[in-house]
């Protein structure tokens, strides 16, 4: 995550900063309903405390980001706010949540309206619901998302940051709950 | 705004950077449905034009904001995309913009549901909507908002960060245009 070596889809940590920022600062988030977990191409799985203040300072997020890479939780493990865990393919991290239904985010996928996309869902009657967004600058994801999400699906023609796209779900989802 | 001097009221360019990456890259604003403006309480006034990507380092941000408020245009005169302009208070940018309604946000505001509210402003008409946001870590704003603002509305009983509120209010104004 922290090397660029592979080209411009790897995933970057200042993608990951305004996503964690953008995502733990929603409001879906502060009433307690989101889980955020991020999963990089070399299979690390880091779970996110719905918790945690992220540093708004960057330099400062590469050095946590560094402590958990070394130590795999920080700030500790009596009250872990990231949690590191090693050669967990995005199929497995998928599988053991259990959401009811995954929705994986592309630019090539079906054309949707969120808002009334949330409504045919709830009408469905599924709860735990899977949101899957690449946190890569350009690009397709690694694995065939095809073959991990119930459904692919497109909020805009064009390539959109993982900030904004999160913000569409969770702004959407919290309309759907209210 | 670069100087901290006068405690935790005052706005700080990385909450002027977060909500500008929020904002510059959201569907709203790609569809050239958006206009932004920042005023500082020096009453210095930013005119950002929508098509600005702005740099997500954060070092950089300062060095262009530092560009801006030494020349007073960035990048030049001829492709303007910040502009700078002096001695404007915040009654005086706001009566420029000759919006139908101006909403300000706060958390003391009257509570509403977006998705309703901008029905609402929908079935009245109001076709140039102006949302005042404020900048700052806490605190109020320095001008009495009541005097300046149509009405002033909370989206959320504790503080938001600026970034969040302007999502909650694009993702829903973009809802209502479809």
């Amino acid at each position: 995550m922290t090397h660029l070596s592979e080209g411009r889809r790897r995933g970057r940590p200042d993608i990951t900063h305004l996503f964690l920022l953008t995502a733990l600062e929603s409001i879906v988030n502060k009433q307690g309903q989101l889980n955020i977990l991020i999963h990089t191409r070399h299979d690390k799985v880091i779970t996110v405390n719905p918790k945690t203040r992220i540093m708004r300072n960057y330099e400062r997020f590469l050095g946590l980001l560094e402590q958990l890479f070394e130590e795999h939780v920080v700030p500790d493990r009596k009250q872990p706010l990231l949690l590191l865990r090693e050669n967990i393919s995005l199929k497995q991290v998928i599988e053991q949540q259990q959401a009811d239904f995954v929705v994986a985010l592309s630019k090539d996928g079906k054309p949707v309206v969120l808002q009334q996309y949330f409504k045919k869902l709830k009408k469905q009657n599924t709860h735990h619901l899977l949101f899957l967004i690449g946190g890569f600058p350009s690009g397709q994801f690694h694995t065939d998302i095809n073959t991990i999400a119930t459904e692919v699906i497109s909020l805009y023609p064009e390539m959109l940051p993982a900030w904004t796209v999160v913000s569409e779900i969770l702004v959407n989802y919290g309309n759907m709950c209210r």
